[in-house]
């Protein structure tokens, strides 16, 4: 009889709740679409009832350790309410966790859902044996999270590792937060689609442009199997992607010098489109060794800066996200089982 | 009869030494220059001569905790050791901290200088009642420190904490690691004088031109005078610098979200030149409230950006260094003074 806790994934478009027991295994699972547009109420009725649900089909309710929930936005995690979501209008405020803690009688931990992510990862994916971690998350936006010393790192007020908001460009296309030429703006699935969008207006009578007009469900999907097929314009698109990466990623080497970053989320399915750029950006630009994804060790490439010599046997890994879409929700899933001081 | 520890700040051109209690007062202090030229053994012969020298002036030796230094270069922590440091030819590799160990018989710390200034300033100075803080050095280049849960952060193999190597444009400058546009070739004291060279070649009969030619000793000192005279290339050469600190200083407030920021080094005594750039990109790049130093309350200046509510009584402060050039020097003696998890 395991415990077991219950994630959920929020995201604007798709709701995800799963039972993944302390083990990691995932057991039920449910998946419905996120009525937004109904308002919040309805969103909060709609997750409850997915939620009671698993339980029900669980074996063991009673070996219920709480659930975690990941969510679009800023936390603020003293009161379990969103400081603010761009995906989830209205909900700024309101008590979410106290709320459903009512309804379900049972522990709720609110988390970013990018930093829930990191947690899964950190927990059972990419950076399973590692304390200290970084994750990218490319999903409609850009976002990210930060383990140090086995804890998520939140920040004074829950707002930290908004990678999303690192300028790439200092006088690049507007963001909608107010800055100019963040991350998100050349590495979002948004972002990849507004650059492909912008090659087919240079070059109205190339591939990209035909597979426009062809197909009505064109998406940043559509770029990548034009780039994986050669096409130059869905190529440089990914360029684009990899070197603005590559960019933040090197940033983060030199300043934190953790010994692995993750890139995931929906996007990062075009990892191999976009991830030669990143190597090539970081070799030029970070300060000390790194090596893709370690399972490997015959594909690890090493390079070295200047000034430096590498500490042997101590390598920097950016590597893709190995859980894929279940990140966040095996994440949301963990925030029930450890202790507080590591959420 | 006060316990008290030996800081020892080791400059490419400067060689400071000082005795310092544990509440922070300074007592015996020597100054040599550093003659690099000489070779690592005479620098090191002078190190210690000047070490033995505050030692013997001081009242209780029985009370020294041990001996501090701060060392511009990446320190190998298990060894004891610098990976390599561009001022000081020779010594990477050399097991510094056995030598000196060996010829004091004392307990011995390494740290680089600019993490050491962190510590000094997280002990004593700016972010004095912070457990979390970071700080950018500005001198010859631009060094870091970041000080969480008050414990110096390392990263993996010490190297954390180069912010002078964060790319802020992506096809700027060349740097010395290999990279290009990195924060070192905007906001160094190199690179003012570089970019103060730069306006004089665009206007050779301006006041620059002028000041350059009258005076031998023309240095970014220079440039900052005639920058407070209200001479309109002078100033754009401290906009310029205030801008690549504020588009770094906007993305550790985004990805690490601590609550003070501390700018310090030698050259930021240009502070005035250059600040009201770093608000001003910080105003837009940055997803948090923001102040200016707290110790007046009506110079507080608040911002905030879209999407997110700010939390009350939390602003993030930006703020310049307090202790001076004495920062390193004070931060290097509080090393053999807190336990070991703390540097």
């Amino acid at each position: 009889m395991k415990n077991f806790a219950i994630g959920v994934d929020l995201g604007g478009t798709n709701l995800r709740i799963a039972a993944v027991d302390d083990q990691g295994t995932i057991g039920e699972k449910v998946a419905i679409s996120t009525n937004v547009a109904l308002g919040r109420d309805h969103v909060l009725d709609d997750m409850c009832g997915g939620i009671e649900q698993v339980l029900e089909k669980s074996k063991n309710p009673a070996n219920l350790l709480g659930i975690g929930i990941g969510v679009p936005g800023i936390i603020d995690m003293e009161t379990g309410s969103l400081r603010g979501s761009p995906n989830l209008p209205g909900w700024a405020g309101y008590p979410v966790r106290a709320e459903i803690e009512r309804r379900l009688k049972t522990v709720v931990i609110l988390e970013n859902d990018a930093k829930a992510a990191a947690l899964g990862e950190k927990w059972l994916g990419a950076a399973k044996d590692y304390d200290d971690m970084a994750m990218i998350t490319l999903g409609t936006g850009v976002g990210g999270g930060l383990v140090m010393g086995g804890a998520v790192w939140h920040g004074m007020n829950g707002m930290a590792t908004e990678f999303g908001h690192t300028t790439v460009v200092p006088d690049g296309h507007p963001c909608g937060c107010g800055n100019h030429g963040c991350l998100e703006q050349y590495a979002s699935a948004t972002a990849m689609l507004r650059m492909a969008r912008e090659a087919i207006a240079d070059n109205p009578n190339g591939a990209l442009a035909r597979a426009e007009q062809a197909d009505p469900k064109f998406s940043s999907k559509t770029v990548y199997n034009l780039a994986m097929q050669g096409d130059a314009d869905a190529k440089k698109v990914f360029d684009r992607v990899g070197r603005a990466l590559g960019i933040v990623l090197s940033s983060l080497v030199n300043s934190l010098n953790l010994p692995i970053y993750v890139v995931g989320g929906g996007a990062s399915s075009a990892w191999d489109a976009f991830s030669p750029a990143i190597f090539e950006e970081m070799r030029k630009r970070s300060m000390v060794y790194a090596a893709t994804a370690p399972p490997d060790p015959n594909a690890k490439k090493e390079w070295a800066s200047a000034h430096v010599i590498p500490a042997p046997g101590r390598k920097t890994i950016v590597t893709r996200a190995m859980l894929g879409t279940d990140a966040g929700l095996i994440g949301a899933a963990r925030l029930p089982m450890i202790p507080e001081k590591y959420r």
